[in-house]
């Protein structure tokens, strides 16, 4: 333990992946922090940026084990805030999209411990964007809708009938296993020639990306596996992508200044 | 003009405002700009940033003179690539948001100009969230819906009534001059006492934020310049924010670390 540090956290977005993708504000407080507690989905090399006297702890969700709960991580939070000063929780994306970043403020503060927020570049936004597609373009999708396609109790959200029913570009999270369900559910308002995107390991140098239409998605559920996190992109926004009338792209717009 | 630089353009998202909420990506970028295109809602200390021999023109839309239409943004991107090398399109929030990037790329890979992008920072998502307003939250929405209230040709979106009635956390940016329309429309699917928050100036330091709730939006309407871009938020999320009961604040999440 080290001396009488201020004990305070901060949430960082880690953005979509790739390390420089965080924001400037986000790569200071990750410099600074005593401890970091890092998620699955933050980009590896972004952790040679902590500082060799801190400690980096892993607390994803997605190694099999599922050692951390949301409870657990709170707890650490706190007790290493308690005992060590700055904790940068860095979580992947931005913290409010999907990212409990409520339940562990709330946590946090009722501890009397000050937590700051930096926002992150959203998956939801920028994935589809490293593929060349974008969630609004004019005169094609004037609105955008970001969801996880079911609720706590594992049913449907009701929003993913009112999203199929607009012409909003829909995107969906942490909904790969259960591909099959959605697009059964978007046929129902949604005719089958609607464009669609399957987007893994955005933003890495393993990015891929299946171009699809809803009534197609059967044919190429086999190039895909399921079980890994991935984005879904509904909408005719996705024909934007330059490769939309062949079969399969590995095309990426970002690319390394 | 410089000896012959490669000709390329880099669309590069500046964040919600302040200027360490670019990505580390972003920044390296704008540093190696040759020109530099920015827009009004781009923080101006990142301007700074911007080498000594480059130049930075301003082809914002907001100071009363209208002065570059998107055709002349266009031209110019192609001409200052062609004529300098390399051109940073500097856009506040990120790009593919309403950001009109598409039109840009289309237009410059005419011209054989390589287009790279640069995501950014939604102020849809972070603008919220520097007021402590979460976009999603477990048990309150699991679901945003991020939109502007009208179509091109002035008519209310099908989709904002969609949105109303769904349970998803509305984001409507670009929509102040219509926030009466709105809020009529909101209340035909989604109570009086819906919380709602306004937002100004988003992660300035003359942030303002006015939490309301969509019947008594009319009693706070004179405490706004509805002249000014400004966030709308609607959604049971706004009650997260930690002065929700209270009558107007000024409380920023977010600070300089």
């Amino acid at each position: 333990m080290k001396g009488r540090k201020e004990s305070r956290i901060t949430l960082v977005g880690a953005g979509p992946g790739c390390e420089d993708l965080i924001t400037v504000r986000g790569l200071r407080a990750l410099r600074s922090a005593d401890v970091v507690l890092y998620d699955a989905l933050v980009g590896k090399k972004l952790l040679e940026e902590v500082s060799e006297s801190a400690q980096s702890i892993y607390v994803g969700k997605r190694c099999g084990k599922h050692s951390y709960g949301q409870d657990d991580i709170n707890r650490l939070l706190v007790e290493c805030a308690m005992n060590y000063g700055h904790v940068v929780r860095l979580k992947g994306g931005d913290p409010f999209v999907f990212g409990r970043a409520t339940e562990e403020i709330t946590y946090a503060e009722s501890f009397g411990i000050p937590v700051t927020v930096v926002p992150g570049v959203t998956s939801a936004i920028s994935v589809p964007a490293s593929q060349g597609i974008p969630v609004t373009a004019r005169g094609v999708s004037s609105s955008f809708w970001v969801m996880t396609a079911t609720k706590r109790d594992g049913t449907f959200s009701e929003d993913l009938m009112f999203a199929a029913r607009s012409q909003a570009t829909m995107v969906i999270l942490m909904g790969m296993r259960k591909l099959d369900a959605i697009v059964g559910e978007v046929l129902k308002y949604r005719g089958p020639a609607t464009p669609m995107a399957l987007i893994q390991n955005g933003t890495l140098p393993n990015e891929s990306c299946v171009l699809t239409t809803l009534g197609k998605v059967p044919d190429c559920v086999n190039r895909i596996d399921t079980g890994l996190p991935g984005i879904i992109v509904i909408g005719d926004v996705v024909a934007e992508h330059p490769s939309f009338f062949q079969e399969e792209v590995q095309r990426v717009l970002y690319s390394n200044l």
